[in-house]
């Protein structure tokens, strides 16, 4: 017998049936401009046949929905990462906005050089000057604090080129690609060198891909109880570098699953195309290569700006898509 | 205009109608019936009070649902940890199988202990005792193996009293609310001081939390290409321990963001229920307190085996809710 909030119910089951009708027919209408950002060239048909292949039951490369892992590089892969990562144009902006509580950074390396804007000496510093500026500017404060500091900075701060904020050179055939991909069944993760939390506060938004599937480099975190209230307080001491080798460790770690298509587009990308290729079972691995100076910006092994070089001849190796950005995409930032 | 294959999806749509009228109208009729296990006392109230608090629309409680994230603990929380975690039984049966490769063990502590069943000593060893037993029989080998020895060893090792797998002794209530939390939307998820790599193997099948949602204590390993074949090594080194204070670190390193819900049952769960609750939104905390000996186990900090004391103090300043699983729950193990 049905009371009388069941017949509500069925009303809304009603509502629901029009709603499964259109997520049916709608997308079988639209199918063939899922990607519309990307030319009718080869990487476009290699992604709808892979898909197509993992998602076709009772097809000997089927790939049950729970198992369907794609995991995405960020910088440079879903947004542009030339002429300098943007984790280090906030790191930039961190030393200068602390540096009235730091009187001495005027004097001391590589701090001097980052107030001054001195990029050669900056580059001559190399990683362990990098970190050196990020352990002095993104740790000493709770997790809270953090994730703050990066809402506004990323709300306010422009991309020197395009006069943009950052959340908009992201790259429209990849979020094409990612909702393609999730509207397949695919549980979509960035596995990224650049820090965890300065992902996580605007990827759900601009990527969909919600917190928990970010992973990242990090930084050590205390828990305190200050005042009654529970802190995580950030500790200047590295916990994890999620690039090169370190990038399957941390797909291992966040994820405990091989993923099934991974999407990259430099060295440091390398070993997370190998882990998610190799292993036996077939596998997706995608490269973007930067090839749209007018556009975007173009560069490989043949730069100065050279991250692309020996997964450039893993690829051919081991039939991972090269996606040339010049030729196969229409259109390169977000709408 | 539709063809032919978009009629054929038309039809497909009628069914998931039907399929929604199911979804929709057969949990409304069973709603009452959502957590049969519990018995009708505070503890069944409070989450249900909970749960509509948090999910019901225009509400000043309201949480949208990507934010709505449960965490467990796992051992004594959702199955057996009496009179010893199931991880120390894994590990004292891998030091038995092993001992053939390390006759050394015959002569050394807390080997010698762990291949004569002496529990004494092995209690006397304590923590490092228990982490170099981890360290020589859980490393040393590449994650997929590890793999098989833990679903080999799940699938055939026998709780001593209840004659039963492991995976049988879990707690029907809290199958009952994994269910119904992820029925209002929740993403659940085990933090637990256990190891990573221990529950990943079977929490899905039987929790329904697939290996991307267990957070844990792990050990490093190390990424290798082995013969053209991409492996992740099993070091003998302790990566990361989610234990006490280390649940809220390991939350926001896996999670990203504060749960709304906690369940655990010992002091080790303490932050993580402090974390969850009192971070100034309204969050659910709850402890199951072992008190049915003759069902399952009694103890508390009166008890030798005393896992629960300052969180049993902290539960009734903070007003978590307290199971008293004799009282509150009509069946223990699963069906």
């Amino acid at each position: 017998m049905y009371e009388a909030h069941d017949l509500a119910k069925v009303a809304r089951a009603g509502a629901l049936c029009i709603a499964a009708i259109l997520l049916v027919v709608v997308p079988a209408l639209a199918q063939n401009d899922a990607l519309p950002s990307w030319n009718d060239t080869a990487p476009k048909a290699a992604i709808i046949e892979f898909v197509k292949k993992v998602t076709t039951e009772n097809s000997p490369d089927f790939v049950p929905e729970p198992e369907r892992i794609a995991v995405f590089d960020n910088d440079g892969t879903l947004w542009v990462e030339h002429p300098m990562y943007t984790q280090l144009a906030f790191a930039l902006d961190r030393v200068k906005t602390e540096a009235a509580s730091h009187p001495e950074w005027k004097d001391t390396q590589p701090f001097k050089a980052a107030l001054e804007g001195d990029m050669k000496t900056l580059a001559a510093a190399g990683e362990k000057g990098l970190v050196e500026l990020i352990m002095a500017t993104h740790a000493g404060m709770t997790t809270g604090e953090f994730q703050k500091i990066v809402t506004d900075w990323i709300a306010t701060a422009r991309d020197p080129r395009f006069k943009k904020p950052y959340t908009e050179l992201v790259y429209q055939p990849m979020l094409e690609l990612l909702t393609y991909l999730r509207a397949n069944g695919f549980k979509t993760f960035i596995v990224s060198g650049g820090g965890i939390e300065m992902m996580r506060p605007w990827s759900e938004k601009v990527y969909g891909i919600p917190p928990e599937q970010v992973v990242g480099s990090s930084i050590k975190t205390q828990f305190e109880m200050k005042d009654g209230a529970p802190t995580l307080f950030r500790l200047p001491q590295i916990n994890f570098i999620d690039d090169k080798a370190g990038k399957p460790v941390g797909i291992n770690e966040h994820i405990g699953r091989r993923p099934i298509a991974a999407f990259g587009n430099s060295d440091g990308d390398l070993e997370m195309l190998q882990w998610t290729t190799l292993g036996g079972t077939p596998g997706f691995g995608m490269l973007i290569h930067h090839t749209d100076a007018e556009r975007e910006y173009a560069y490989d092994r043949n730069t100065e700006f050279g991250r692309l070089d020996t997964a450039l001849d893993a690829a051919s190796v081991n039939q991972w898509t090269i996606v040339d950005m010049k030729a196969d995409w229409k259109q390169i930032f977000r709408d």
